[in-house]
């Protein structure tokens, strides 16, 4: 691959900067980097491959001579943004959720639908967090059997929502172990050793009762396996885990596959690792997935609630293959 | 009712202490009480309504001239144990799963199958905690339209491995807060900060991949609902929250109840509260629960991916509704 005029925008949040690590990590071939973030970050400074490289603030004419940008500025600056980038001959690969259901907008997962890339006129769509790693595991088991319904319950780190999340659950936590009450800001509700089946934590509404992340879920999945009749009910629930999502998986199929056959087909696709061993206390969880580009498995059974069905634990890095890898992984392929 | 020789055995564990607790807040009219346990708790004593109440150790004459005991004390101690009181004339009620499903022995939930309590040859069982606030939900649901299918998928607390388990959660937490690796010996990996889809903690396996726990939830909901064709499937995960589980459960019923109807439903159900207002961020929350003596139901949807299904969000305290309010409301029975 040539090395390429690359820019992150909003290189500052926690995906920016994951987005630039990853991009280290995998040794990106970079002829030019920019760094790009809203007024309130000018001055600031972030590493890259050793280097400091001075944050420049994201305007009209930041794209001008760039290959490819990752976004991850939240869904109105990329609305604004960019379709200027496109128009400068930039191919943008967007993590917010501006035009994930627009029909014109690929919406990719590398390992699922590497082929929808190339139908991009200028903007790629970086999927949910929430639905990237559960569709991983899915594609397989949809190509072997077919899936008519999935049934998702979903165990959400804070992560996702940024790094004063992570900083609410921190000083929370510490306040409720020292027996005060702990204020919060960025969640509805306390997190410290709570569960709040909400998510996101501001306009989660939708008019089904569904919150926005749950539609997600149930839309992004049709799209990206690129089957209108896969049926999908979530329930997303924020936890107090710093990092990594995990998702509780009922999985209906025409064709019945056997928990052995599943496993079998998962450990040869790709992105993919089965940790399934329960005599040994094996199967996946947040806190060793952390920093993993994998998504891990297991817990997989035949649901003998259903002729044809399998229950399956799923947990992977929201911030890697929940965002800034599966950006740089489409970016690879561009 | 009149004044009942009553017994507590596993009196100085953490349900022991909370039947004790509810024994006292719901003014059980009591004649005489013994706090009962092992050897080890020799010479320490009980509070029970501001006087000192001395801990006397567990034998198989401890039962002499008591009607009603409760017991907490492990499945082995309720094996030995209870058949010894029962002989003596004495009920008990019995938190452990001994004999669960022993079709002799009733599994009773006070709002859902009461008529089953006087079926009882001595032993009444109560019931899994993760099961007891389910089925409170459901009855109503399957009263109305038959239940076929359930997919549940729980969060749930430490509370209900023990003292033990309460202060490694803390600790735990407090460790890694300071940057530190924390031990762990309850739980099989680190449950700060983290989701465990394993319960219980030790010797959780069974033959079809389904833990101990999970089969309970199957096996239990058919048996105290009195309906053998209810399927069932569940995954249980422990979470890092100190008390009261949480549940996102998908009902399908052969009648189509909408959610409307279901709310209506609920809010006549004894026992449950409808907490059910997404807008304006209302739903059941753990840390809101504990001590409370309801189940909390919210997030109650039709299911968009089946033509006659609900999603909903179960909460209660499983110290309470889970272990030792139910045991004292079969006692209330009596």
């Amino acid at each position: 691959m040539n090395p390429r005029a690359v820019a992150v925008a909003g290189a500052t949040g926690v995906v920016g900067r994951q987005m630039l690590k990853t991009l280290e990590d995998r040794n990106f071939p970079i002829k030019s980097l920019k760094v790009l973030a809203s007024e309130r970050s000018k001055g600031k400074t972030l590493t890259f491959k050793g280097e400091e490289v001075p944050v420049e603030v994201l305007s009209e004419d930041s794209f001008k001579g760039v290959d490819i940008a990752l976004f991850s500025a939240g869904g109105g600056t990329s609305k604004k943004y960019a379709p200027c980038a496109a128009k400068d001959g930039c191919v943008v690969v967007d993590n917010s959720s501006a035009w994930r259901m627009d029909p014109e907008v690929p919406l990719v997962v590398p390992e699922v639908n590497p082929g929808d890339i190339q139908k991009h006129k200028g903007i790629i769509e970086n999927p949910n967090c929430s639905t990237i790693q559960m569709v991983v595991v899915l594609k397989p088991l949809h190509d072997a059997a077919q899936i008519t319904r999935v049934v998702v319950s979903t165990y959400q780190a804070v992560s996702g929502a940024g790094s004063a999340a992570l900083n609410e659950l921190a000083e929370q936590s510490a306040a409720v172990l020292n027996g005060e009450a702990g204020g919060h800001s960025v969640f509805p509700h306390t997190i410290a050793f709570n569960c709040i089946p909400q998510i996101p934590q501001k306009d989660a509404f939708t008019e089904n009762g569904y919150t926005s992340e749950e539609m997600k879920m149930v839309n992004e999945t049709k799209k990206i396996l690129g089957d209108a009749n896969i049926r999908v009910t979530a329930t997303t629930v924020r936890v107090p885990v710093f990092n990594c999502h995990s998702e509780s998986v009922n999985v209906e199929t025409v064709k019945k596959l056997t928990a052995d056959q599943a496993r079998a087909l998962l450990r040869q696709a790709p992105g993919v690792i089965v940790e399934d061993d329960l005599d040994n206390q094996l199967y996946p969880l947040a806190v060793r997935a952390t920093g993993k580009w994998d998504t891990f498995v297991g817990r997989i059974r035949d649901d003998i609630s259903h002729p044809s069905a399998l229950d399956m634990w799923i947990v992977s890095d929201n911030l890697l293959k929940g965002a800034a890898l599966n950006a740089v992984q489409i970016a690879e392929y561009l």
